[in-house]
């Protein structure tokens, strides 16, 4: 067991469905080292662990305190365990997340899902009865709601899953989560794409390339595009109208798609607003592109820390 | 200016889209005196407040100490202004609510959204860190959220508008509020009505006559009440998805229509929830008929109370 200086350095990782992102942070936040790798979401928990502790070892520097990982899925900080995943990552729910990855690099490990993570910095600016809907629209649809300028777990550490509201636009579709017709199931990337296959589209694979369609005039792309826009929007308008934030926040790796995707969101959201609201805006995150790297290193310093386990097994 | 014994008994109104109902309450929460007569919500905010007035000097005794008024609408307590409203009442937005009743009675007045006030009750119950939904499917579909045990106001006070999220069994249906495909243009009782209406049933014009039909086997009266109670069992199950509450209350006169309501509410608010919250189940509210006009009174201890205007002129 190390003794910790306050100004040692800590690694933020952040654990998406497609990329794993690392960084090195020193005193007063400054990003000292950036790794990032694609996640092997395909072959299950102990490959995720695995590639995690190898960005780790990237990005490490003599002294380095402790691991933040902001993960997918439902995360108990407590326990540091996986309280239950979607199918993006196989076999992730119920992984020991904290202990695995403490064992495997052997330096303290605290953890929170994801995006509450990132959401914690835009709580910290809304001051002290903020209210926050702050949404990210990616491979999956995720998210972190603060009331009363505190950031909700809730019950199960579910608070967040704004992808599990249902939505007009995917009814009848399946979910990763097993129910039908959420938002998830049109708006995160991959759900666009499948929908431009069926709506007639031609072997696109990925959301660029659907996005590079619809700016060539392919009218099947542009409207698998809006409408899953369109439905996080209304998602996100009615959230609205039930929560009265101060702030709404939507970021994500769709939002990088182009201007079509972001004036169906923007119409849609302010279309739902009930009067009183309606001066209310999608706002992008501060913070910039370090955003959800610097949350994950945060979080070593408000959650629990898991140690490595003594016998030096891996979980 | 009366001076004010802690004992001294208070009014609790509860306002809705058709009646008033208003309770003396005594020392410890007793009800010494109840009084119900119709909203006259055509008339206007004016005739309105007269029979608020009314109703105040049908159960006031000598000492009353000042009236709490849980209202229709988006209500401002620091102000006593009707933020906003549907068109349940004529007029009511941008009403004086708190000034005008003051000054009809001479007596000081506390006013909040007549859910939220009910709902205080409720969360007191969950200790310290609650995460309460509380939903009102009656006139309109109102409702209350707090979160980290504390009753969310949210951004000009319009906290707890469940009846505002889109709802896939409403698409395209005009909502009270000028949006299209909210909860309540669909799972309100007067929504319901209008939907049996329009799936070819024949000449009712209240709830308790679809009701009626529905419990003798008029499939279009089964379709619409089903479809309502469907509607706010998803809304309530995606919105728990987002908040993790610890528990999710369902009251209104909707759910006093029978169990195939109450059956298909139950069933498809189940059907919602994500894995991890499969355990939580609809609850209905603590505190029994009462519970609005408790709720009512107990607004002028904890909000400003609006003292009658000096001139006596109403306003």
């Amino acid at each position: 067991m190390t003794g910790r200086h306050p100004d040692a350095p800590v690694i933020g990782l952040d654990l998406g469905g497609t990329k794993i992102a690392a960084a090195l942070v020193g005193a007063g936040g400054a990003v000292l080292a950036r790794y990032t790798r694609p996640t092997p979401a395909t072959r299950g928990a102990g490959a995720v662990l695995d590639a995690l502790a190898e960005a780790v070892r990237a990005v490490r520097a003599p002294g380095t305190a402790a691991v933040g990982v902001a993960a997918a899925g439902v995360i108990d900080p407590v326990s540091g365990t996986v309280t239950s995943a979607t199918d993006t990552i196989r076999g992730w729910a119920g992984t020991r997340l904290a202990a695995g990855l403490a064992t495997r690099t052997g330096t303290p490990v605290a953890c929170d899902n994801d995006v509450r993570a990132a959401a914690t910095t835009e709580l910290a600016r809304l001051g002290d009865d903020g209210t926050l809907i702050y949404a990210a629209v990616g491979t999956g649809v995720g998210g972190a709601v603060a009331a009363g300028g505190r950031m909700l777990h809730g019950a199960a550490g579910i608070a967040g899953h704004l992808g599990h509201l249902p939505s007009p636009e995917a009814d009848g579709l399946p979910c990763t989560c097993g129910a039908t017709g959420h938002l998830e199931a049109i708006a995160a990337g991959p759900a666009i794409t499948a929908h431009y296959a069926r709506l007639g589209g031609d072997g696109a694979d990925r959301l660029q390339t659907v996005a590079e369609r619809a700016a060539r005039g392919d009218r099947h792309a542009t409207a698998a595009i809006t409408l899953g826009a369109r439905a996080t929007g209304r998602a996100l308008g009615g959230l609205a109208n039930a929560l009265g934030p101060h702030r709404v926040v939507v970021t994500g790796g769709v939002l990088g798609i182009g201007a079509p995707y972001r004036d169906a969101l923007d119409e849609a959201f302010a279309a739902e607003l009930m009067p009183p609201l309606r001066s209310l805006r999608l706002a992008a995150p501060h913070g910039g592109a370090d955003a959800a790297v610097l949350g994950a290193a945060a979080l070593t310093r408000t959650l629990p820390l898991h140690r490595p386990h003594p016998t030096g097994a891996p979980s």
